[in-house]
C-alpha cells in the first residue's frame, strides 16, 4: 500500500484516533480566552518545585495523566511515549515521565514537538508497529527565558517582535481504534535557514520552514487551503505569521489567509501588553490543540486542520557562536472523522 | 500481522537492510583499534572550525555523507533522516544536517542515539512508512566536556569512574531491500533510575538501564544469550559494565558475561591512560557500530548482535539542581542476513 504521496507527506489509511488529549496552563494561560478548555489551570508557577525546571516537568507530567485519564487507559496500555521540549538534554520532559514507566522515545524538534510526537505515533500505529502512543510535550516561561535569553532578574526590555513562552503543557493519546479526532497523514519537515539572528525574533525565524511545510503538503497531495478549515501554525506569532502569508502568496503563489491561524496568537487575551507578538513555547501549540482544537474536532466544529509546528533550532551556544537560527515545521493533518 | 512479542519488543518481519554504514573519528580514536576500519581519520580535532560545536557537526555531516555514498544514494533518496545528539538543542545535529535537505526527524536520547535512531528508522521501514531513512548521530570529546562538566583549560583531575566523550560519529542508512547487515527487531527502553549522582561515573547510571532493556528483550523473544553472537552494549565502559553483568545476574537470574562486549571498552587503545573507564558520547556506540560490528556482519563473522545503546538524561542544570541520573537504553536486533 503506497503511504508516500510527492516527495514529503506520508498519508496514514487507517486514519489513528487521537482518543484522549489534555492541556494544561499557568496564571497566565489561565487568563487566557482557552482557560475553560484546560484540564488544569495553576495559578502558581512554580507547582510548589524549587526550580522552574521541576515545575515545567510537573505540568508535563499533569498533562500527560490526565490524557490518559480522559482516553481510560493507564501507563502501562501505552507502547511507547513520544516526547521532548526546549530545555537543555530535554531534563524537562525526563524527569516528567519518570515514573509513568513507559517506553520513552525522546525527541527535539523545538516548539515544533507537539507537531511531531503526533506524527512519529500516528505513523508508527498506521504501520502496525505499535498499538498506542502517547505525544506529549511542555514549556516554561521561567525556565526558557533563563536559558535562552536573560535571567528574569535581569528585567530586560523585550522588543515588540518578542514572543512569550507558554507556561503550559498537552498530551494526547493515540490508537489504532476508538472515538475521537482522526490523524489522515504527516509531513516530516527540513530544515530552512534565512539567516535571521535575533533570538527576539522567532517568528522570522520559523516563518521559511511554516511556508516549506505547507507548500510541500499542498503540492504532494494536490490540494487547496480552501479544502482545510484551518490552517494552524505552531508558534510563529503575530510577525512571523505575516511573514508566512508574505513568503506563500509571493514564492508559492499560495493564499492561506482565509484558512490561517496559529496558537501564538490564540493563548493569550488580546489586551496582555506582555505578550507583545504572541505565545511560543512547546506548550503553546501543545495547549491550544490539546484543548481547543481537538474539542472542536471532537464536536465536528471543525473537519480538517492541517496543524503545521514549528521549532527554531537554537541554542544559547550557537547563538554566541554567531549561528543563525534554523527553523523547522512538522505537520499532521487532523480530522474530525 | 502481529508485530509486538511480549510487552516491549517489536518484531520486523520485513527485516530493513543496513545498506551502507560510515564512520569517523578523531586523532585519539586514529591511534585505537578500529582505525583501519574508519572511512576518514581528523587529525586535527577543530576540523578545521572556530569552536568544538562546530568541529561536532563537520564529523556527523562528513559520517552521513560517506554512508549515504556507500550505499550509493544522494541525499534527495531519503525519506527521513534520525538524528540527535549530546549538545543542548542538538546542535551538533542541527548544523551539521542543514545542508542535506532531507526531512529530519530530530531524536534525543543522549548517548543512546545510535540505537534509537536505527529503530525509528527500522521501525518505520518496516512499518511501510518511508522507503528509506538514515540514522546518524556523533560526539566531541571537547565540547562535551565543557558542557557537561569543566571546560577543558580548567584541567581538573577525572577519578577512575570516569570515561572519554568519543569524537566521533556514524551513519547508517536503512532500506526496504539491498544488501546488507539487518534490522530484524526493535526495542524502546524505559527510564531507569537508582539515583546515581556522580557525572563522572555515567556507566553506574546507565547499568540498570541497559540491564532492563536487555532483560525485557530476552523475555520478550524467549531467547537466551547463547542465541546471540554478542549483546553489545552502547557505552558503559569498565564500571557499568562490571555493574551491568552482576545486575543482570544477580537480580534476573541472567548470564551475559560469555556474549557481551560494550563499545566502550572496545574504541581506544587498552594502553591509552586517558580514556580511563573507557569511551562515551553518542559517537562511541554510532562509530564501532557503524564501522566494525557492520564490517563483521557484511562479512557473515558476526551473525546475531543484540546492540543497546545507552543514554544518560541529564544536563548541568539538572545536575547542579540535585537531581539523580536517570538511565535509559534502546535496543535493535542486528543479524548477518
Amino acid at each position: 500500500m503506497p503511504r508516500r504521496v510527492g516527495r514529503y507527506t506520508v498519508l496514514l489509511p487507517s486514519r489513528p484516533v487521537i482518543t484522549g488529549w489534555a492541556a494544561v496552563g499557568g496564571k497566565k494561560e489561565g487568563e487566557g480566552p482557552l482557560a475553560q478548555e484546560m484540564a488544569q489551570i495553576f495559578s502558581d508557577g512554580t507547582l510548589g518545585q524549587k526550580t522552574w525546571e521541576k515545575a515545567e516537568s510537573e505540568m508535563h507530567k499533569a498533562a500527560a495523566a490526565r490524557a490518559l485519564q480522559n482516553a481510560k487507559k493507564s501507563a502501562a496500555d501505552i507502547d511507547i511515549q513520544f516526547a521532548g521540549d526546549l530545555l537543555s538534554q530535554s531534563i524537562g520532559t525526563t524527569f516528567a515521565v519518570r515514573e509513568f514507566d513507559i517506553p520513552l522515545f525522546g525527541l527535539y524538534g523545538a516548539c515544533s514537538t507537539m507537531a511531531q510526537s503526533l506524527a512519529a505515533a500516528a505513523m508508527l500505529v498506521d504501520g502496525g508497529v505499535i498499538k498506542s502512543g502517547l505525544a506529549s510535550t511542555g514549556s516554561h516561561f521561567c525556565a526558557s527565558e533563563r536559558q535562552f535569553r536573560n535571567p528574569l532578574e535581569y528585567g530586560g526590555q523585550r522588543p515588540p517582535t518578542a514572543q512569550w513562552t507558554a507556561t503550559a503543557a498537552g498530551a494526547a493519546v493515540v490508537e489504532r481504534s476508538g472515538t475521537g479526532p482522526r490523524v489522515q497523514a504527516a509531513i516530516i519537515g527540513r530544515i530552512q535557514d534565512m539567516d535571521i539572528t535575533d533570538a527576539n525574533n522567532m517568528g522570522a525565524a520559523m516563518a521559511p520552514a511554516a511556508a516549506s511545510t505547507i507548500a510541500d503538503f499542498l503540492h504532494d497531495t494536490g490540494s487547496t487551503p480552501q479544502e482545510y478549515d484551518l490552517i494552524l501554525t505552531g508558534d510563529l506569532g503575530a510577525t512571523g505569521s505575516e511573514l508566512l502569508l508574505a513568503f506563500l502568496q509571493k514564492q508559492e503563489g499560495i493564499d492561506i489567509s482565509g484558512v490561517h491561524a496559529d496558537c501564538g496568537n490564540m493563548l493569550y487575551a488580546p489586551d496582555d501588553k506582555d505578550v507583545l507578538a504572541g505565545a511560543s513555547g512547546c506548550g503553546c501549540s501543545a495547549s491550544v490543540v490539546c484543548s481547543h482544537i481537538c474539542n472542536r474536532l471532537a464536536a465536528g466544529e471543525l473537519h480538517r486542520v492541517l496543524f503545521v509546528g514549528t521549532g527554531a533550532l537554537l541554542s544559547a551556544v550557537s547563538a554566541l557562536q554567531g549561528q543563525s537560527i534554523p527553523g523547522i515545521a512538522h505537520g499532521v493533518l487532523l480530522t474530525s472523522s
